[in-house]
């Protein structure tokens, strides 16, 4: 059996996944996170060099954990490997932060390495069906909030929506999460509604799969919302014992339904 | 034939309408747009009062216009009318300000008064098929809010989405088109993107028409977008003319296309 390798990007999501056993930890010189504490630095530009130091070091299964948002890419200094593959980067990063995702994927993929989703390494993190705090508030507000998110899916836009009173005030767009409370808390405060968070139908859950930390149940109590309802088995909780602290601080409710 | 009234809400529609002939102006105390300049003041609590004041008048036909949010509302000292009308309006403010509109417009109708809409009386505020300023800026950032828009219509949702760079970045909820340029101009500055405006399927063009006006364009122009896209027919300008010269002082192309 081969190595493990987290390519961490920001926030909690890879400490809790390398506390899952012994991996190498890798980060990106100018990505989000830092490249504190990293076993290995790596480079865009030096992608062949990534390849052979992950594969010397005996790894053969690779964890994409946190949020990487595009950095600055140096065209000058590349080598060979990254060379070849600069025409479809330039290509995807002409599509979106999605397709750029699903290259990286694949040409990790094609170098012989084995994705290995959060849920897989954690699966103690991911939410189950039921209570998790508080009561279920599934209703009216959750169920239009459903809708709306299941009208988007094949659009691939939309991982999360807020609805109060029978209407919608919020629908996740680029921005994300957070940027969609924060517009729900300027907008709309002190609505009671519901926050729905829920994956995409096209979304690869093995290195992006939805997520919620005690900071997004901070940022619903911010918004006035007295509930949130996630997908279960398609949603992940960094960590679960803080996220469900924070909701009995807030007094927040939350759910999960298939 | 019989007179005509505008109920007039807030902005700049009522204005303009009046200047379309002779028309009574009728206010309601405690909502927006106040009862300045108005020939009959009303109130939600003396509805049979307003009826009787409308047709001692010799009004026949009725025109909504203006924002006019739910207001205030003293149970003491209701009229009859008002008195008989309390369970649906209670109803229906339940289901939010559509189905309160819905609702308002067909009490007139049940009184015999016929609701002409804003397109009706100014046809030439209603934006046609073709580049209104700068250059048509059609293409796929439209198109994908477009989508976004056609996927929401059913659910009654979303009169506006913001696409930037093949991504969303702005979908209108509750709070209104200018609600979500603010989020756009706070969370993702600069997109040089597309605003798309149209029409709810659902939506009752006589009463509810959506519109711009001058300080959508220089909202537009604060969040970094380079395009309005209207939908020929179905979108008010309020006025063409100052939408126009907005335009071209912020230098944002306006189009409208079916």
């Amino acid at each position: 059996m081969g190595g493990r390798a987290i390519i961490a990007g920001a926030g909690a999501l890879p400490g809790l996944l390398a506390a899952a056993g012994p991996a190498l930890i890798v980060r990106f010189e100018g990505a989000q996170g830092g490249t504190e504490g990293a076993d290995l630095v790596a480079r865009f530009e030096h992608l062949g060099a990534l390849f052979h130091g992950l594969k010397a070091r005996g790894v053969s299964e690779l964890c994409l954990a946190g949020a990487m948002r595009r950095v600055h890419f140096a065209r000058e200094g590349v080598d060979a490997v990254t060379q070849a593959l600069l025409p479809r980067l330039a290509h995807a990063m002409g599509q979106g932060d999605d397709a750029l995702l699903r290259l990286v994927v694949g040409i990790f993929e094609d170098q012989g390495f084995v994705i290995r989703g959060a849920q897989d390494l954690r699966p103690d993190l991911v939410a189950r069906a039921g209570v998790l705090a508080g009561q279920c508030g599934d209703g009216a507000d959750s169920a239009r909030a459903r809708a709306v998110l299941a009208a988007l899916g094949p659009l691939d836009v939309g991982q999360a929506a807020v609805a109060a009173g029978g209407q919608i005030i919020g629908i996740e767009t680029l921005q994300g999460t957070d940027a969609v409370l924060r517009f729900v808390a300027d907008s709309a405060p002190g609505s009671g509604g519901v926050l729905v968070k829920r994956a995409k139908p096209g979304q690869d859950l093995r290195v992006d799969m939805p997520a919620i930390g005690p900071d997004t149940v901070a940022l619903c109590a911010k918004a006035g919302l007295s509930g949130i309802e996630l997908q279960a088995g398609h949603v992940l909780m960094l960590d679960p014992v803080a996220v469900v602290a924070a909701c009995r601080t807030h007094a927040i409710n939350l759910w999960a339904v298939p």
